[in-house]
């Protein structure tokens, strides 16, 4: 039987399809560009089709997200290498802040979908996703161990988590110009001071 | 005539009722709890007097948004009162956030609606609104001033804002249990612990 083969091809084929047409949906528009009916014409195939290689949209969705996180994932690379002062674990953390800051700036609706993706009730996020996200927070557990090396693994852990949470907040409230409008450049300088103080405040506990 | 009087009198009772209403739609189920038909059917209103009123739904909604407010400023008022010591700013820093962070817990879906309402383009927020808003931010400022005396009151407010964006990151990448599921108890200890951790590095810079 040649035809197997063949069919695998298709599907992962379609499947691959799909991912870069979602993704250039969600890079647009954000979770609510994604449609069923425009992703079946633009990779032209039938709704149903979609089903046969997702179980759901919201896989689908998972496969973008997960390519977001991997572009996130290179800029705080860069941003490690930028400020490589292994001596100055203060500075590798603003300097990942303002990276975070800077990614969700410019791809703003894909950024958003990292967060916007709610799964219906008794759905769990899988498993593979969640290690593809919790790898990230190495980045920031690093530095964290070096400011405050009294901390036990699991507490730098959680630590690292909530010091990423502070600077998503100021990042996200700092882009929806909820409270005001602010620029970019201050909106920046004042995550630098926040994380700074944080650094310091850490490092003298 | 006697009859205006009465209109004028109706129309403000139509106008409590519908806020009334509409308050309690959000408490249960935030924003998208709003809606139209059954306000009316609550209130026993033809669903087109509702508009008679109110502009629009956006403006019933800055209603009772300027009610949580409201509600939210007196739990911070009286974390103020708990931790009165007027020598001790970071521990009054540390009150605010945990009493923001249990009001959030407590009323989620009103919390919710604070940030969750959108307006269309073009549409600007209320000015009354707005003042409420900023008004609350006096109670970051405060203590903070004490902490930095150095910042100039533009800066001040600045960092403020900074401080309750830090602050509203943590609670809400906490409730929504994005990261991992952490019970409430241990959400506090890192509001807690982060945001002395500011207090102690802004009053070392």
């Amino acid at each position: 039987m040649v035809s197997e083969p063949k069919a695998v091809t298709r599907r992962r084929k379609l499947r691959d399809d799909l991912i870069a047409a979602g993704e250039r949906a969600i890079a647009r528009e954000g979770l609510r560009g994604l449609k069923a009916r425009e992703l079946a014409v633009e990779v032209g195939c039938a709704v149903g089709a979609i089903y046969n290689v997702f179980a759901d949209l919201d896989d689908l969705v998972f496969a973008v997200n997960a390519l977001t996180l991997e572009q996130l994932e290179k800029t705080l690379t860069a941003a490690g290498s930028a400020g490589a002062d292994p001596g100055d674990p203060a500075r590798a953390l603003t300097h990942l802040a303002i990276a975070y800051m800077d990614y969700a700036a410019t791809h703003t609706p894909r950024w958003r979908a990292l967060f916007d993706h709610r799964l219906p009730e008794g759905r769990a996020v899988p498993a593979w996703y969640s290690a593809n996200l919790h790898r990230l927070f190495a980045y920031i557990e690093q530095p964290l161990g070096k400011i405050a090396p009294k901390l036990v693994p699991a507490q730098r852990a959680l630590l690292a988590r909530t010091l990423f949470s502070a600077v998503h907040g100021i990042v996200l409230i700092g882009l929806e110009e909820k409270l005001q409008s602010i620029p970019l450049t201050v909106l920046r300088e004042q995550a630098t001071v926040m994380v700074a103080a944080i650094a310091r405040g850490l490092a003298q506990e």
